[in-house]
């Protein structure tokens, strides 16, 4: 895999935005690998991920920031660098449900996510053994409605050493609070066992089954103040009948939100998304 | 086609239906074509859908209600009986919108639907020529606000001339009263364009767009008097992303739309759907 | 809706090649509406469509074609040039099936399709009356083995008045000579009703049935001399079960049929497919 | 969890046959829990699953198949008769690919599958530390085309000693001969990554790709001598682009794979799965 570096924009659209990123990399002698853009034209915001060989690249990657800045400023850019050979480093929090757990490991293990995993959090003991066989950090933080604020401080000052980037909440369970948030701004990825924005709240399979719907879903979203209203990443739906309990809904959704999570996972680590107005932007 | 009879029934779950149900019919010589059953454990509760040959069977077609109601007693059934042979009388009700009415009538024109369609009635005379065109008389009732009782009393005039078995509103776009409702109860299909229980109310795609989902939908349901909020019959989704426009949504929502009403037609057109607990058991 | 101009672009990959497309527009006044660019990096193939608003261009239309030609040629482009004002017109080829016929033209009126319909061909009469409720004229040919090259020749000779830009068979049932088919290259839209390459041929749900798959589907492609063979545009799929009849897998996948080939109908208009080695690129 | 029955049935069909089964429950006050009936009307072939509470069932579970037979004779069935408290033994067959492994055992793990696992067998050493993780013995059997019929014998053998009710080839890769797969008819359940009868053989992915194709999927089947050919249990797809290479394919493949092997195995376990004529019928 060669080296590539990656560039997030978005900025007021107007014309000559394309072929002014677009110069700026062939100048340099940089070949794009790919490239997507978008553009909101009810609020007219340009959106940009473009990703180009490093190989015979004239600016050295340290230097690239440097160089396209005068750029990002002539347009009123917002814009992140990535690096294609930089592993992020992803914190997961979980509770008692293996099942996403395991999954996001197993994918791990077996190379789908170029990422490294620091530490695994926990508010119960049960899946310490997984960690254990996947040799990962396994902390327990005993949290609950009384503690949460001090509990939440510790949790940070235990990320603070290890440095995520980011941060996957594998059915944790717990409502985080917008001091926590604050410092992972659209950096907590969580999964939510209903299509929302039905559904909010706990226990989204026993309100499918009261409501009877015909189809259940799952939805990956960057964690916000609100609960369950932040910028959805990913979504995915499965058919079910009157025949589908509620533990068969449970049971059968596990799959869905397997899946949602880990693709929400592969597009951050791929810096896939943009998010704006509670939205996102995934170059998928 | 044979002539089949079609058994609906619900009651108390308890050991020995199924048998006593099926002796019924091989005592009399019916062949059994269907049968499907379900329990809900939960509310202990019994429902069953048979469906049997009518060409050996020993009582008459018109006594066979009569036979079974001992039966029935013993068992405190809430049941219905239908014949395979008698045609539905289905009134549909539309405004300004074509692809639901369009696709309605061609799957009713090619043999589909095995029903009769007496009357089309809208608050819009804007399809009155695709009406035209399949021979079926078109009714406008400028419905609004201000004259919505005595109007809906008008329409219910007419339907009583018609004597429809029930009414489909394909994208009719008017809120019917309780008032109307109560003289066609779980005998009024109605498709709301989103996966509900999400965006309930106007301009669901719109909502939709603003939220920022992945996947939209369509719901078909039995209209009762809370808005969007009556028995589920059949849903389905498609994907979208952020390239799609409020635009593009109605526009491939279009096709969701018409198929989810279309089986719901077609589900109650063949007696297989039974209501209980604002749900159905839909029996496919 | 403003006039925009479309390049539909594939040559071999090289460093700049987005950059100086882009620029070309840019430098003329021209505003990106949409971008997409894709490289197959076994081929070293690389695809793009660019959409861009003319209002603001300082290039006649009826000259960028002129002027665009330098720059193709450097780069040995292969590229055709479109604008969104461009009514298409467009063939449709029917035999006795419905379905298909009464959704492209719901959806042509409805203006769905930015297209004209100056002829349907038939080999049965059966359809006669839809093309004259749309107003379409509508010609028999009573093709068969014995009489296939001269009953094509004089197909072509009547299209040949009415210049169509493709031709959409919308389950016409016959196979086309590569003689007929030279005259419209990957200008000709089949629907098959299998999910391709499964059950190629005669009675797909027939073949479904003998195999008892869990899902079956349809599929529209651009017709080649080699049956059902041809670069595929779209597909889609819905689940069966056995209880599923033949008839019933008929009945359903008439749905998959008329959706899976509007949605070329529409690619197709939208100048959004690219064919090589016989696939497609379909920037949605 | 009560204890249950469960009758798979199979028959010509003929009148009476649901009356004289639910009879036999009945008249021993056994309360039936779930009752699914089939008939294939081409072939005249009844089938039927019943399960049924032996909590006051009044013929000991030991005594119900001598019971049931003279019932079972006067109607030419061919039948199995299963209890829910028999935990069935499940061998797996695997080979360097761990996705499949993982997916198993964490269900199995998380107590999705009641059932016991005596014995992995692999052809590679790669995922002895997954099974070792899960305490489950592992063995190696370097098999390969020259040494097929004696490296198969030596598997019968291991397996003779473990008496596993079903294998599992959760990728394994190796074509099983018929003189293997007689000692384990229906009894074999394959993970093929294709949506077959499309795809059949090696390396399904890249033929996907050199197609063109918009979808793909994943098959679980019982193996038959041959090859994908055999009986389909489940099938599930997903959408590709141009964009999705042979390795994005494999990749998102790999989500198809694990579920739709974990749906065939739990549909297995639970005796829901009727094999007629090279086809399932399967009672969901």
């Amino acid at each position: 895999m060669p080296n590539s570096a990656i560039l997030l924009i978005s900025c007021p659209d107007r014309s000559g935005l394309v072929a002014a990123i677009t110069d700026f990399i062939a100048t340099h002698q940089g070949n794009i690998l790919h490239l997507d853009q978008h553009v909101d034209t009810l609020e007219n915001i340009f959106f940009m991920r473009v990703e180009w060989d490093l190989a015979q690249f004239t600016i050295l990657q340290s230097d690239i920031a440097t160089h396209f800045t005068p750029l990002a400023e002539k347009f009123s850019m917002t814009w992140q660098l990535h690096f294609s050979d930089t592993r992020l480093k992803m914190a997961i929090f979980v509770s008692k449900e293996a099942h996403a757990l395991y999954d996001l490991l197993a994918r791990w293990q077996s190379g789908e996510f170029a990422a490294d995993i620091p530490l695994i959090i926990a508010n119960h003991p049960d899946l310490k053994p997984i960690a254990d066989a996947f040799n990962i950090p396994f902390y327990i933080f005993a949290i609950n409605k009384d503690n949460k604020a001090e509990t939440e401080q510790a949790q940070l000052a235990l990320l603070a050493q290890h440095q995520p980037d980011f941060i996957v909440l594998a059915r944790y369970m717990q409502i985080i609070t917008g001091e926590f948030i604050c410092h992972y701004p659209q950096r907590i990825i969580n999964i939510h066992h209903s299509f929302l924005p039905a559904f909010i709240g706990a226990k989204p399979y026993h309100q499918a089954f009261a409501r009877g719907v015909k189809i259940i879903g799952a939805t990956s979203h960057y964690v916000t103040e609100d609960l369950d209203a932040g910028p959805i990443i990913e979504q995915d739906v499965t058919r079910v009948t009157h025949k589908d309990s509620i533990a068969d809904m449970v049971r059968r959704g596990k799959d869905l939100e397997k899946t949602v999570l880990s693709r929400a996972v592969y597009y951050h680590l791929q810096h896939r998304i943009l998010v704006y107005n509670n939205k996102t932007v995934v170059f998928i």
